[in-house]
């Protein structure tokens, strides 16, 4: 089999990549390992940001996100027992962020894909950046995809990662886990509340006007059977408690599932004929809400270098970005850091430290500069190609 | 003897104290182990804020500082080769910076000093806050000073912190240290240059247009044996080298020390009726040039607190007084820690963590919110009482 792009992944990246260039007639396929259902049921994100929204509605596939999602405006920080709005579209020129969850994102584009573009349980084993050439199982029968170029967006467990030599890697861990729920409850906000306290960091999202979703900092090496929902929701009281007497409503737990914190990057992004893109190249900490986001940014990115050397016959791009890409990826890298290290509780840090943490908090929300900083990295920067 | 106020410590902040309680009537005597001479030839830091420029001019010790300080708006960030202008007065509604040696300003004080308010080479050997009274040596006799009040004036090695039993002690070493050198060649520079560079942090600053203050990142064990004049020449000009081709003047070093940077913050600041000030309280790592301007900072609100109580009866000044400063006094902690921390080159670092490094050091420069949070903490906030 021959296409012009082979996508490896059917994840947001991966999917949203193959429709933009689908728009541009570029032809692609994407392989899938798992199946559809399983594809359309993955829980994950559900924060986006204004430049997601805009790539989003400007390809066709935003209808729904604009039924369904719900814009936010602003959202509060919360500590010592006190709240502080943080009003992101006044401090960034009326930039919004959208909450809609990234596995709703990925049926939209999955319904808009043309029969056959995506191969679901086709599993990459192998790639050839040179060739360039994919070699992938189907109904159990080993097949080659011949192609131009190679879309690695499979993820940080994904194959394509490895077909790039001589890598260099970035880690963090953080000692830190989020204990998340999905909880059949209305929120009990209507903005997010990122609250910081002294037990640790948590954080009040919602699904839509039903549907809750709470985090709790745990520890790292933390068991689910140790958190009972009773207990969940006790902990989530203590940590939210206002001193002028903030309710939380609670409801039965649908999910609840223990998730650990890291950051990884990878350099460069691109091998010969392989760019990566999304969790193949990059991972986030959750807190700045920052991966689905640059996933969305890195294909709208690739599909626009894509499109100039099919179009425009020139590789300049596509020469550029991993560089590119880079800067804005490290640009996410630092500001989940920032947020992270500024919201939870580290409880190895000194005194001094902890002291530094919530002098941090009461200047981010006094300083109308130290707001602003907060505010425009979390309603992202334009996508604006590479 | 009996004063109102006993001030223990000739520093900056004892004798600003002195001088703004003088100008309210209020007695004061201040003890000072050392000579007039030694006092007068410390070499410390020069760079004032527009707050605390603001409080020598009204207390009428400015008269000089106007003619001979040099009042600067804005500095450089200098990184990757390149050098970033922050743009310190435009980003803050038109504050400046001004420098102008502390060691000139412990002169002009002492000379607006009159006689006797200030006794030299008398050595303060205990602190009785309850009582309340000072006991010091002066001539090789014990003598006490009665009084209404002390102020612990008397930096990081005096007597007074210790006379607060209780308290508590928050703080950092940093694996830094500064080699600072005076030099007779004019300022290669009419801003100063905060250089990030893989081998460690420069700073060019100046005294004068004759004279120059350079300062190189070593390690804390370093000796300054090994630190001859030419090898601290060639260091500068690696560090602050540009891609366009900066070059820096060199000349004779008249004096050269290595400074090891630590922070510390003692909690409370008042303990019965002795209250704390300057460094006696608190030490943050010089990166941000806040020592001095905290000191000034301190005794400003201490002696409108201590006016307060004698010319209207009330208390509530001075009890509030040491909640008030800590929460200016770890602004100014946070800000010393960030700058230091965005600026120095930790050489035990992970290649995960000097990426990050380098990501926030492009935002400062590129994001005007970002470069605000550096220029309003840089040229300070007022100095408005406690």
């Amino acid at each position: 089999m021959r296409t012009q792009v082979a996508i490896i992944g059917a994840g947001p990246a991966g999917l949203l990549l193959s429709h933009l260039l689908e728009r541009r007639g570029i032809d692609a396929v994407v392989l899938e390992s798992r199946d559809r259902a399983h594809c359309e049921r993955r829980q994950r994100a559900g924060m986006l940001e204004q430049g997601t929204v805009d790539v989003l509605r400007a390809a066709g596939a935003g209808e729904r996100l604009d039924r369904e999602g719900l814009t936010h405006h602003g959202l509060e920080l919360r500590f010592g027992g006190a709240g502080h709005r943080i009003a992101l579209s006044e401090l960034t020129g009326g930039r919004t962020v959208t909450i809609y969850a990234q596995t709703e994102i990925v049926k939209d584009l999955i319904a808009l894909s043309p029969e056959g573009r995506i191969r679901f349980e086709a599993e990459v084993l192998e790639v050839d950046p040179a060739s360039p050439r994919v070699t992938y199982r189907e109904n159990g029968v080993l097949r080659t995809l011949d192609c131009d170029l190679v879309a690695g967006c499979d993820g940080f467990h994904g194959v394509s990662r490895a077909a790039v030599p001589r890598a260099k890697v970035f880690e963090r861990d953080y000692p830190f886990a989020w204990l998340g729920v999905l909880a059949d409850v209305p929120p009990s906000t209507e903005e997010l509340v990122y609250c910081h306290h002294d037990r640790g960091f948590a954080l009040h999202s919602l699904r839509s006007p039903e549907v809750s979703r709470l985090y709790l900092q745990v520890s790292p090496d933390e068991e689910l059977a140790a958190w009972p929902d009773e207990r969940i929701w006790s902990e989530l009281r203590t940590r939210f408690a206002t001193r002028d007497g903030w309710t939380l409503k609670d409801g039965p737990i649908r999910e609840k599932a223990i998730t650990p914190m890291r950051s990884f990057v990878t350099e460069p992004m691109r091998h010969d004929n392989l760019f990566l893109a999304g969790d193949a190249a990059h991972i986030v900490p959750p807190t700045g809400a920052k991966g689905l986001n640059l996933a969305v940014s890195d294909v709208t990115a690739l599909a626009s270098a894509i499109a100039a050397r099919y179009e425009g016959g020139s590789s300049a791009l596509l020469d550029g970005y991993s560089s590119a890409r880079l800067r804005r990826v490290w640009r996410a890298e630092h500001f989940s850091y920032w947020m992270t290290t500024l919201l939870h509780t580290d409880h190895s840090a000194d005194a001094f430290a902890r002291r530094l943490q919530l002098s941090h908090l009461e200047y981010v929300v006094s300083s109308k500069a130290a707001a602003t900083t907060l505010a425009e990295n979390y309603v992202g920067f334009a996508h604006d190609g590479p």
